[in-house]
Formats: C-alpha cells, sequence, structure tokens
C-alpha cells in the first residue's frame, strides 16, 4: 500500500465530450493497481447538500439564474464538497480524483458566459483561500468532435431531457469559447495545469494520463 | 400620485419577535395613502429561483450547510432578487419595502454563527457592488422579550416542524449576538441606519418609522 504524506488532489477539466469520465475510470484502475488509496468525485455534487445545489442549476425547470448567481451557488455546493469530502480524504493520505472543480466554472460562466473572470477568483478566494488541485489535466479536443461525442453520448442516455441545462452548452460557438478558455487558464498556471489532447485512442490519451500523474505522485510521497 | 425619480429601497431588520412583519404592514398602508407607489418583498427569497434557495436553508432535511456555503446561497438568492424585482421597481420610481436584507446576513451568519464578518463584506461587493438600501430600520428588542413574542407566534402556526432551522434561534444567548450584531451595524452606518425602538406599541412603533421615512422621501422627489 502507497500512502501518501498529505494526500494528492487531481482534477480533471474539460468541454462536453472530452472523455472525462471514461478517463477518470481509467486512471483510477491504474493507481489502486499501484496500490495508492484514492476516491473519485464529481462537481457540482459530490455532498448531499451539494448535488441539492446542483438539481437546481441543471434541472432548471424555467428558472433562470444569471451568471454571478450560478457562481455563487457552485461555490456554495464546493465549499460543502471540500470541506466534507475532500479535504478529509486528503487527510487521511488519499489521492482525490475530480471531474470538474473550479477551472469549469471560470471556463463555462467566465470564458463562456461572459462573467467577469476577477469576479470569479475574488469569490474563490473568499470561500477556499489558497486551497486548489496539486494536478489539473485538461483534456482538449477541437469543438467540432467534442460536440459530436457528446451528442451521440448524450442521445444514448435514458430520460435525457431537454430541460438539462447542457442542451444549451451544444452551441459550437459556445464549446470554442470553452476550449479557449480551457487553453488560457492551462497557460497562466503551468505548474498546476497539463493539456492533454484528447483527440487520440482511449488507451493513449490514458497512458498519457497515468505517466503524467506517476511522475507527480513520488514527489509528494 | 406620489413619483420619485429613482424609487427609495427601505429595509427592515431585526432578530426573532421584533415585529418587522406587523410594522411592514402598518408602513406599506401609509405610504400608500399618502399617494407613493410601493412593492414589499422578503429576504430569502422574492424570485422563484430564490425562493428555492430559500427552500434549501429553511427546511434543512437533515442537510448540514456550514456558514461560508450559506452565505454564498443568500447571496445567490440576493443577487436574482435584486437584479429581477428591486431594482426594475426602483427604476420605475417605486419605494421598495424589503423584509431582511444583507443586515441580516451579517447578523445571522456573522454575529450570530461566528463566520469572518470581513468575509461576508467581501462577497456582498463582488456580487452587489456598491448596491445598498437607501434607508435601514432596525427594530430593537432585548433577548427575552423577543424570544417570548416569537415563540408564542410560532407555536401558533398550523404546520410549524422542528426541522425548521427558526427553532434553534430561539436560544437566547443566539439571539443575544444577534442583537449586538444589529446594534454594530447601525453604529457602523448611522447615515443608512436608524434604530427603532422594537419594545413599545404596535401603533408607537408604526408611528415613528412613517415618521423616519416621511422625513426621509421627500429628500428622493
Amino acid at each position: 500500500m502507497t500512502e501518501l504524506e498529505q494526500g494528492f488532489f487531481i482534477t480533471l477539466e474539460g468541454g462536453e465530450g472530452s472523455g472525462k469520465t471514461t478517463q477518470i475510470n481509467y486512471l483510477s484502475s491504474k493507481l489502486v493497481s499501484e496500490g495508492y488509496q484514492l476516491i473519485t468525485t464529481r462537481e457540482p455534487g459530490g455532498t448531499p447538500e451539494a448535488e441539492r445545489v446542483r438539481n437546481l442549476l441543471v434541472q432548471r425547470e424555467g428558472g433562470d439564474w444569471n451568471a454571478m448567481a450560478e457562481v455563487l451557488l457552485l461555490f456554495a455546493a464546493r465549499v460543502m464538497h471540500v470541506e466534507q469530502v475532500i479535504k478529509p480524504a486528503l487527510q487521511e493520505g488519499k489521492v482525490v480524483i475530480c471531474d470538474r472543480f473550479v477551472d469549469s466554472t471560470v471556463a463555462y460562466q467566465g470564458y463562456g458566459h461572459g462573467m467577469d473572470i476577477e469576479k470569479i477568483h475574488e469569490i474563490n478566494n473568499t470561500a477556499l483561500g489558497s486551497f486548489k488541485p496539486d494536478l489539473t489535466l485538461i483534456l482538449d479536443i477541437d469543438a467540432q468532435s467534442g460536440l459530436e461525442r457528446s451528442t451521440k453520448r448524450l442521445a444514448s442516455q435514458k430520460g435525457y431531457s431537454k430541460t438539462e441545462d447542457r442542451f444549451e452548452r451544444m452551441e459550437i460557438s459556445f464549446h470554442e469559447k470553452l476550449r479557449t478558455g480551457f487553453l488560457e487558464i492551462a497557460k497562466n498556471e503551468p505548474q498546476r495545469c497539463t493539456v492533454i489532447n484528447a483527440d487520440q485512442e482511449i488507451d493513449k490519451i490514458g497512458a498519457q494520463i497515468a505517466n503524467v500523474v506517476l511522475k507527480e505522485l513520488p514527489n509528494k510521497m
């Protein structure tokens, strides 16, 4: 069993259809086989309270949150998720793999919906202080390919409803803004972020991610 | 009909049992009889989205929000309330009377639950900028009297359930912290805030409030 002293917090980020879920499963298996203790979680959500906020946002039911209100709701959920799930797991020396985190808020509400990014950083600083991921993997895919993959996946899901706000994310221009956002985030924080080309075969992407993660992990042991 | 150029935003604040609801009804009648156009509203709530956030907070259903998450939820609701209800009414030249606003967050989550008040101000600045009430009436009552009034009122309500978080506000020490908080807020912003002794006969309190409000209103016409 490989025990980390302070845990290690990994986030996966990327637009729709970038294959985060598949890669999180792939990476988890790899790390478990290497003897790491880990948890996987997701945002928005991850605690009973935070999942209720997720429902407010995802199932809009005719609701009409503006970008600022969305960001405040996302951080309310995030504060609970960090305090109740992520930090306790890190304190037990576990690897935490999280599907989306602050960067998604910056990409979607900031770059995507045009909210002042500085304000998102202000709320982040007030709510979470200096807490952030040890490593962020940004799965990059061009807008057209991501859109096709994501549409295919959603169409195959039972009970998928047009009221989900994912539907509106399907616009290609929006997807292009997201991609630009994620790449800017990576450029601004090269120490924390690694961009992975997600337009390759799944195994190849998985191998590249495992390589990056395993290279970082021993430094923290 | 008395038309105000930019509207006038009045908030009523105070702990449980301070008589805000009664006084809002009294003040509304008075202003309508003087020919003012007005709306009354309340926090948390005031829009369909914000009422859903109110439900998250009030009906805890075993949930366990921490103070920071509560503040972020309250401001998410508040942003919607300000943008969709309060500002539009002010732009139409109306008087807006609101039952609770930012000061309640400072009093309850800050003074009451011990959250860093500076952080509440930071979130307020990021979310609402310089927007604030033109006049705030703080209904002040000693903890014991407020507690008795509030307990009497709650006991008479049908369907009142112990799961409502109001129940926990019934502790006298908590009520004392709230009172201290509201009085500190008034001391820090004497231009905006007027403290009203709420331990008097209803008509007398009403007359004092009407007096303060009518003295302020003409300056804004």
